[in-house]
């Protein structure tokens, strides 16, 4: 557990969770225990997603993956015992009783079978896939708002947002997770392993859907542009101020290089 | 998911879970979602404990094991949102916010680094240990107090039982977790597959940590006496009408053929 999740990685989902809760009017510590089980959840999902039955890679965050170095078994249990460290952790949140509830249910229903264990199934199936098929984008965007769009709700409920705050903060979070995923789509086929830290071009290899097969890359490159305009937009009518670091996480997300 | 979960089972602890929030004053309808908690997370462990890279079964409950029959990876994502909906479905019971999230809580306890995916965990690296070992014993209860001793808790919990009363279940859950587990060791050793429904024979193969290894047939069956004796123990000073089904279960556990 603290190898994979002590590894490095950008933090940005995080980042991203202090941000939210600030911005809906929370102070930055209630949301350190769900920050730090968001990056649990996705540290168990990099697990999972590396093991030799799923994309089997040997190569994460620049290193060997967990289950190369402590063995699949050993793997897969540390997923489990991080997903449960992350609801435990949750528990913790220094907010009331109710808003804890909430979240552990919001944060329940972003991972589960309408969340990112769908979105990693249906990613799985659709390995092979033609090009042309009818409904791809679709089922891209399924894949990819659950994946990685989901997590960020927990927050604006930690910090206390309104039901409208919260929407916006669900629709700001869309447009990230879609983003996050359309520019690593873009890099795998454009960077090498060394500038990633992981193994690049795997999508293809592995037939994989993604959005530079869908749409192409240019109009990919198109798509990370819209979404990030997209993604800001839904910021409007915030504190100005507490929308900039949203801002800035934005833009990094848009034009990163690894 | 539901391929593994309606495949049948003994449902024993769902039902110990009712019988327990029922025990410290609770009504019934109260604990059903934690017993359908317990039993997610109970067929979590049964579809990982079957994978090729932990005791690689293809029989469970008479039938193939999840991942014979859907593949390994979607059978990890099954156990994954398995976990994950038992934690949902916890956040649906009907009791007051501040159970709830102790319930989460405790539940968390009860699975993680410290409960059952350690129990798992020290249960595969036992295997190949010789006969001889120092704290053999100590190391088998650890395991097996953790694997299903520390579920029930979470309905004492939900049930609004005093700190006395849920020591009272805890201390009870410990030696039906024992008990559980010694004659499961002694069942694999006398019992055929087919009386079983799972594979039997198969802990000597694995050269796993077993009670029979350990103490030896005989012993283990004495102790399989004094464990059921124990837990009735800690029973007592209950309402004597509530701890009847409990009585009841205990003695199912102790006697059970398969």
């Amino acid at each position: 557990m603290r190898y994979a999740i002590l590894a490095g990685g950008k933090r940005v989902r995080p980042i991203l969770c202090l941000a939210v809760c600030e911005l809906v009017g929370g102070e930055e510590r209630l949301a350190i225990p769900a920050a730090c089980s968001v990056e649990m959840i996705h540290t168990m999902s990099l697990i999972k997603d590396d093991l030799p039955c799923m994309d089997n890679d040997d190569l994460r965050r620049g290193k060997p993956t967990t289950h190369k170095v402590f063995g699949e078994n050993v793997a897969i249990h540390s997923g489990y015992a991080l997903l449960t460290l992350a609801f435990e952790r949750l528990t913790e949140a220094d907010v009331s009783s109710e808003r804890i509830v909430r979240t552990v249910k919001e944060l329940a229903k972003a991972i589960g079978t309408k969340g990112l264990v769908a979105g990693q199934a249906m990613d799985l199936s659709s390995e092979g896939s033609g090009q042309n098929d009818v409904g791809l984008l679709e089922k891209l965007e399924f894949i990819h708002v659950h994946k990685t769009g989901s997590l960020l709700e927990a927050s604006a409920v930690i910090g206390g947002g309104s039901e409208e705050e919260i929407e916006k903060v669900r629709n700001f979070a869309r447009c990230i997770g879609l983003l996050f995923q359309v520019v690593d789509d873009i890099l795998d086929v454009t960077k090498s392993s060394a500038e990633l830290g992981k193994t690049a071009g795997k999508d293809q290899i592995a037939g994989k859907l993604t959005y530079p097969k869908v749409l192409g890359l240019e109009k990919s490159k198109e798509f990370v542009v819209r979404l990030k305009n997209d993604a800001k937009e839904h910021l409007k009518g915030f504190d100005s101020e507490k929308v900039k670091p949203l801002i800035v996480l934005t833009n990094f997300i848009a034009n990163r290089n690894n």
